[in-house]
């Protein structure tokens, strides 16, 4: 069987790879940042992860190494949180796309296992490799792209290392979460700022909150936003899958194209 | 009456407006880019002042001098077209916050005419600004803000030059409207991609289309995308005192947090 | 009657003023900065409008957008007064004239209300915009430009929001103009540091105050140097009409080479 | 037993980790790049995590995320390869030594599987750390940290995918090592230039080779330059534990100054 | 008695400098780039360094190594002539002055050999020093320093490698002047721009040259711009000499001041 | 007789060098840098100096101007000691080359007086210049050029300020040295961490002392390391000697290659 990495394949297993996927590769980028007292701090990372394997597996397309770390200014009071500067990043993943382009990769699609924070710089590269490479980039957002089923799934809104982050590690990677430390904080709606995804009314946009912000919680629920407490691993396992089956999707209209 | 604008005003005057306004400040940011054959190129940045004025007026908060260009990569095959680099933009909408700090303004509401292009550049300078300066820095950004009241007003999905952006102007700039030039042109949805801030289907994130995509468009709308011959003053003027009245409400929490 | 400004212009338009003016375009830069106690803070970017639209009138070359921010470390301790830092305005300035040149313009005069201090970057900007660009561009500077006429017109030294900078806003933006709040002050000369581009001792060249230097004038002249109660709207009319037959006449000259 | 990789601990481990470790942690770095026909890409950076592994579990001091890019401008005539500016570099490490830096990390020994090319910017890097944060950076190079060892393996001199490099991925990554693939090619010694570690002769310094260079190896060897066929796990197995050892030194040195 | 150079002196004699001298030290730049037929491509920075010398040997004043290296696009078709990007030399001299003024060397007088093509980017590392560094920093600059003698000297205007540089060589560096190669041309004045220091017509600011426009006159004068065959050795001693009591007395005022 | 150092040759003289020389041109680097009590500030920059002209007589090759400045960050507590950052270090390299590679200069030998520290940046301006340049770039470095014949001059290790640069200046520039001066100190090995060259034991990678490292030693023995009293002016020759026969022989192989 194929191997799915890049890091794991000769360079001409690489050269195969281009070929047999149409120049399609994934690319996982995440964070390493505080997820409450419950959830490693490499969460985002590690669900990228996941998410790029499984629709390898199913679809041929390799893998590029994964981008640890993240823009997390916010979470700084949290030890073991590391931030990036935008524009650190910016190059490192134009400079990732750039090397690969030139063995034949002309489709990208990046998944961000960081959510909103990350999306920002990622549009900025995007858009400087469309243009100045010639490929294309495509980034892929599990909260974006489960708009359509969280509801379902009987998910509050995006929080921070909430039920839908603890469901979807307790049935991706179970090793690395411990119930226990799951604490709940619903924070008050603040007019006319909707952080979500799936949020329909009038809002502000988007600025990651201060340091000093985030700090208040760690005495509150060590750092957690939402209700980890009730995470569930079937309804982890069922928004995993809808978002690989998206993922493949994706990837399926790629080829085509 | 008092000025309005920081450039009108001298320094003492400016003094005043600090204190006046509780170190709040208005910034808008725009676009020169092309906007079909009814609108002029700087749209972006005349919607984004005629905000800023009509809240300015309501509550004493002073407006600094307009960024008139923006980051708009994808509309460099249409005349007049400009585009800053992200990297640009953020160090100069950095340096104006940073300067503006030192007189006492301590929040800033950047009033964004460029709708979805210019937010990554302006959630990187934001988020900069507000932890090295100690500062706040709010994005306000008529797309955003109008979710609730745009389908009641007939409008249709957020385009380019469309029906929503050239009421807007109908009502508060008419003088730059030719609707004789105003061409429809309404893409056929793709799949899993949904750029409209009204959206609540799964999607990949944003990414400014490439300039081959837009370059397209020339002979069949001349630029737009949307329904912009739908375009009504009336709806326009609807439209403008939402967002006014927004923006107010936004000013005067801020005042009293 | 054809438009001036490339903001109010649809691409289109712009296209046509692109052959009109022979691919000639003005480009307004200034400064926000503390003009004493009877001047706006963006005197010097009114100014350079002023000129830029005259001449645009009389000859059907298009002005674009103004960049009203400058180069002013040495002012920052007056209210409103904002600077950015040279590399970003080289950078910005850059990047106008490139988006421009990708549109058939291909002469770009600047014309600098900030007069001595915005020259430096402006320099930079310009030799590397025509190197790589293949573009030419020419630095107007009413300081530069009015060696001829300022003696007949009885001004003294350039100073700082002086008789000249005063004149010349009473006859062109008499609005902003409060002459009750004029303050003399009229510094020693220094040995051998000559500022004024009229000039002809032997002389240091001019590196900007630092802000302490000219935080001292608060107290002694509310920020101004020179004699601005002397100020006077016909020789401010003089004064203008000479700079903008000059502008015309170096439009007309880069139009004829 | 306690986690060893920093993106697997909640905060609240990664902050008994930096007490349990006296601030010290590992940092691997690697490359993505051509390996011959019978290693993997991400040899460098597999091997880097090899060490650290192990040195963290006889230890118990925690590792951080790896970094997966290197500089390999060379290389990359070879499908797959990827290489990253050194600026990138520069400030990537720097970010996450600040960060770590943040929580009470204050020794940092960096793993470089990448050997020789990789060191020129981790220097930079590591000293610029050193001098802003107050932290104490050290760089641990396989290639250095063997030159008492390599004889007596029976190893020749550093090439690339070499019977050193072959050996030690045999032993400690043997799933990713196809034996069957490697090629011999031993260049002749160039007059005056010595890139080897063990070197003792008059020499000029290593500047990387070209892109070309190394192309020129594809039909010859694959890229390899040494004798992958002469490699063997026993030798690979006393490597890896000779430099495990030697890391596992250094760490307790540090942990005792 | 002392030796003048810093590079010459040990760390102890360099601390005793500073008191010495009170702090003030000159730093020589200039350029490397074509000077016609009969001057060498170091004339620049030879005569600030002739200027540096003399004046620091009257007074007592040290001289930091010379930066050889200028700003010079517009001569890069002439064989041998350099060119450094100005945001890398305004970098290099911040160094170098944010280096010095660590030692308490606080009042820095650059000569410029290389006149008005390196203003531009030592005003702005002037300042910014000035600004970050509590240091005072001047530009000394031969063409500026001379428009009250040069008239008498019979020299004519400022051109390159002109009669005023031949002659300040034959009496300061005669090894390095071939009169022989001397070959005049005198361009027609442009109208409205003057580039010579005494100019008092107007004119649109400096801006240099492209790089097409200087290579024309390789077959001229082999790239000179002005009358070096009227030179004479004993005119080059008055303005040499005036050159040094000048700066002699600006050293002298610093020291007072 | 031919001129060696670029900056006295006319740019007629230049286009001859570049023929004569095939394109080869040396360009010493250095540092500013305390040299304990004995030797210069300047003493790295005139050893590279004194190889490249040496050199340069005996080949007919030509020398660029040297830079003066280089990267000690360590030595910043003994007053004169200067440091550039590498970034700037490596535009300026890299400038230097790219100006010259367009006269015809292909190959570049850096001779670098300051030994280790110099090295990191070089190659990375280094490789950048082949890569993108198309020439090549040689590092000739004493410290590892004359591994062959320390031991047999009775030379100890590498040090700073030590007998090997203290007999070499003795030889080449004795009017710089004061024997009187010099303080032996000879520190203890630290385990695993060989600095000079000429080690074969296992070790970490050379990082830069810390300022306060490098302080310390200021009333043990002025900044030296090593035994400067045991110099002697008869072993410089020959260390000397050596080196430019070294240089001479790189040389003529680039010429034949």
């Amino acid at each position: 069987m194929d191997r799915i990495w890049l890091q794991d394949m000769t360079w001409q297993e690489a050269e195969e790879a281009v070929s047999r996927s149409r120049g399609i590769i994934l690319l996982p980028v995440g964070s390493v940042e505080q997820h409450g007292l419950h959830l490693p701090l490499g969460t985002d990372t590690y669900l990228a992860i996941g998410l790029a394997e499984d629709a390898a597996e199913r679809t041929g397309v390799p893998v590029a190494p994964p981008i640890w770390y993240g823009w997390s200014p916010h979470h700084m009071a949290y030890p073991g949180s590391t931030t990036i500067r935008p524009e650190v990043l910016i190059e490192l993943v134009y400079d990732v796309i750039s090397s690969l382009s030139r063995h034949g990769f002309k489709s990208f699609i990046i998944i961000n296992g960081h959510r909103i924070a990350n999306i920002p710089w990622l549009q900025v590269a995007a858009e400087r490799a469309q243009r100045r490479l010639g490929v294309r980039v495509y980034l892929f957002d599990p909260a974006y792209m489960s708009r359509e089923v969280v509801e379902e799934l009987g998910f509050g809104p995006v929080g921070h290392a909430d039920e839908i982050e603890t469901s979807h590690m307790l049935y991706r990677f179970p090793e690395f979460v411990d119930l226990e430390g799951a604490r709940d904080y619903v924070p008050e709606a603040k007019p006319l700022y909707i952080v979500d995804p799936r949020g329909v009314g009038d809002t502000l946009c988007y600025v990651p909150s201060t340091v000093e912000d985030v700090a208040r919680l760690r005495e509150v629920s060590g750092g957690a936003v939402g209700r980890p407490t009730a995470s569930d691993g079937e309804a982890g396992r069922r928004y995993h899958e809808h978002l690989v089956q998206r993922l493949v999707e994706v990837i399926k209209r790629v080829m085509e194209a």
